[in-house]
């Protein structure tokens, strides 16, 4: 094999291997992580199984790789919306209507792939529960950052009870992901509006309309 | 068969359903209703295979019957605590802090059924889709119900959107079954208790303290 034949051979199969992660994600999305087979996938997919074992080999490592798809997704679409606001009390609003948003767009054809996974997972000790245990606190310790940045810039009031706010903040969001009405992806934003405007010290630090629809 | 021998079969057979549905509703809890099995069953609990047949049909009428059965339990434990107390703002209070120390204390080994096989059903369309969504409503009617006495009764101030009300109470528990841990449970107790009390007419109406311990 020629190095040129090498090379499109390896961008092949990084292509394919993409392809079947995207394909993944969307199937656990909606089903969740422990009805994922290689088999499944293969079919969907018209790939031989014997070449998807190639690239996986084992439904473990294809239900690790696909979170960790599901996690880069979940970082273009939310993180870093929401980071992009410098820190303060906006930056805790963009970062929940990032998250909202991206469960309301269905990103990922069953909602939120997180929200569906680690309710499947909460009780299955393993190497898949601990990696979605692991993201979700990560997710959460950048809320607080967030949230106690805000305290520190004084655009939250000093006595704010960071853990409890993101504890409520969160609840909010995950309620909607839940319930996946339309009404309720509103509720949660006013919801969200009022609380933050009732911890920040100042109103004008939240300008935006908690629903504008 | 004489009809006392009728009558001992009859009897034997209702405690095994009754044995086979409690056991499933504890499996479910912990891993679904997607994975509850006659086989699995019968087998768990040294049941013929054959036997289970007989009083299930098929495994959506177990789903159907475990569902049911997870019903009455959860009526038990938080619908009937919860509107022992006089309509109000601590009926409101009371049903919440039923739902979340149920969900505390266990009742089912994996925590909320509910919770559990909302998750796992909202995209698989079906008859236990259905039926789950149905209780759900339901119980979120009750729910609606209490709040909306409590603002006509004049203890929540006459200006509260009852649905949003309903929504952030909801959520607040609802994230505590998610996260499952003794700091969540009170965030929670702390989160409602603050919420009712900013929309309650006076501040004695929930004399309650949210945590205790």
């Amino acid at each position: 094999m020629t190095d040129r034949e090498s090379d499109g051979r390896v961008a092949r199969g990084a292509a394919t291997r993409k392809a079947v992660l995207r394909r993944a994600v969307d199937v656990s999305s909606l089903e969740g992580l422990s009805g994922l087979t290689i088999g499944r996938l293969a079919a969907d997919l018209e790939i031989s199984k014997s070449g998807l074992f190639a690239h996986f080999g084992s439904k473990e490592e294809l239900q690790l790789a696909t979170i960790d798809t599901a996690v880069e997704i979940f970082r273009a679409e939310v993180l870093d919306v929401g980071l992009s606001v410098p820190p303060g009390a906006r930056r805790v609003w963009q970062l929940m209507t990032a998250w909202l948003d991206y469960a309301e767009r269905r990103v990922f054809p069953g909602g939120c792939f997180f929200a569906k996974t680690s309710s499947e997972y909460s009780d299955r000790p393993g190497r898949v529960h601990d990696t979605l245990m692991q993201y979700r606190s990560a997710f959460r310790g950048e809320t607080t950052r967030a949230v106690r940045d805000a305290t520190q810039l004084g655009e939250l009031r000093a006595d704010t009870d960071v853990d409890q706010l993101v504890f409520e903040l969160s609840a909010f969001v995950t309620a909607a992901l839940s319930l996946a009405t339309p009404a309720a992806f509103d509720q949660a934003r006013i919801a969200i509006h009022s609380r933050l405007a009732r911890a920040a010290t100042s109103p004008e630090l939240l300008q935006e309309k908690a629903v504008s629809r």
